[in-house]
């Protein structure tokens, strides 16, 4: 046997919603651990780390048609006590609905936690979650990731909401809304918001903005 | 033997150098392969994957304080037909220098390609490539990769060579200038580069200039 027949490969993936005013996570309750942790499992012979990702979020949630992104591997040798486990994570970002969690085999349970009200988790999946929201957050600013968060359609005050919520900050109105509407990555529907107060325009997010938004990068 | 004991994790590292007016890349001839590859080998059992990746940089260009990242993990079941090899990758970017190249164990050979030049490689080493530019020159405007491949001290023509080799197209010098001296990055050291032409100012990178840069983002 080989060095390297003793790693195992697994796939994590931190999976994302917007609900009650906070951002949250999926996590699982695993048979063969104490503390709660981020889903996952190690990858088929035959499967890509894109596909057990895939595979992972749907035994979780019962959803396919979803944003998912390889965000980083963590292979440090002592992560998991009991065997070396290189672990290739992808984050996913879901809009805010009802899901009923399925809590995959080897689990005992799942639930959402706030991501600023949570327990200690099993392995380095603290950190993992750490490094997760750092980049989320920092592509905000310059990707589609907010919009993956929110339904098709939305106001201005949903989207800001969105933002705030996920940056963890307050954004000026007046400021956030010129440069948003500056930026040029909406269009209006037509459709109206109506409900309590008054009634709000409706946007979506302009396919593809983000990567003409790019182009016009500091040093053009 | 389980599924999981089929899969054997590696570490590549991209090595990059801009030399000759050009951004090169380190290749190598592996002894069990016809094609040219990017530099790497199977990770120890107690080796994390940043000590891999300092490892074998080591091994092939005698250098250890280096800028060192993890780019991507690649994963694909059929990448290499021998055996399933997942592949956490990473990049260095090196300051143009003198590197006497070691051919690491199990290579016959070592050489710098032009990045435009490149011939089909082993694996899916031409799509990593591919990505690897992807990055570096996405981020080179917004963090401190330029810098990396850049002496400690540079003119303001040096800095403007290398970002236009790296994007691969002319920048308009006046603007450039103007854009970034305003992104206050820079300090002048108080020397001058003295040689050919008129003297010019020489210039080091503000340490930590583009955490700052990214704190002024378009959502304050």
């Amino acid at each position: 046997m080989n060095d390297h027949d003793r790693i195992a490969v697994a796939v994590d993936v931190v999976i994302c919603m917007l609900q009650n005013e906070a951002l949250t996570v999926l996590l699982i309750k695993r048979s063969d651990q104490d503390r709660w942790a981020i889903p996952g499992g190690i990858i088929g012979v035959g499967e890509s780390l894109q596909s057990a990702a895939v595979r992972i979020l749907e035994e979780e949630t019962g959803m396919a048609d979803v944003y998912v992104e390889q965000l980083y591997t963590f292979g440090e040798p002592d992560r998991d006590q009991r065997k070396r486990v290189v672990s290739v994570v992808y984050y996913a970002l879901i809009p805010a609905q009802q899901i009923e969690l399925k809590a995959g085999s080897g689990t005992d349970g799942a639930a959402w936690f706030n991501v600023d009200e949570l327990p200690r988790l099993a392995f380095d999946h603290n950190e993992i979650l750490d490094y997760a929201l750092t980049r989320i957050r920092n592509k905000l600013e310059y990707t589609d990731v907010g919009f993956q968060l929110l339904p098709e359609e939305f106001t201005l005050t949903e989207l800001q909401t969105a933002y705030e919520i996920v940056l963890g900050e307050h954004l000026d109105k007046r400021n956030f809304r010129r440069k948003i509407l500056q930026a040029n990555i909406l269009h209006e529907t037509g459709g109206m918001r109506t409900g309590e107060g008054r009634p709000a325009k409706l946007y979506r997010y302009r396919d593809g903005a983000f990567v003409e938004v790019k182009a016009r990068r500091l040093f053009p």
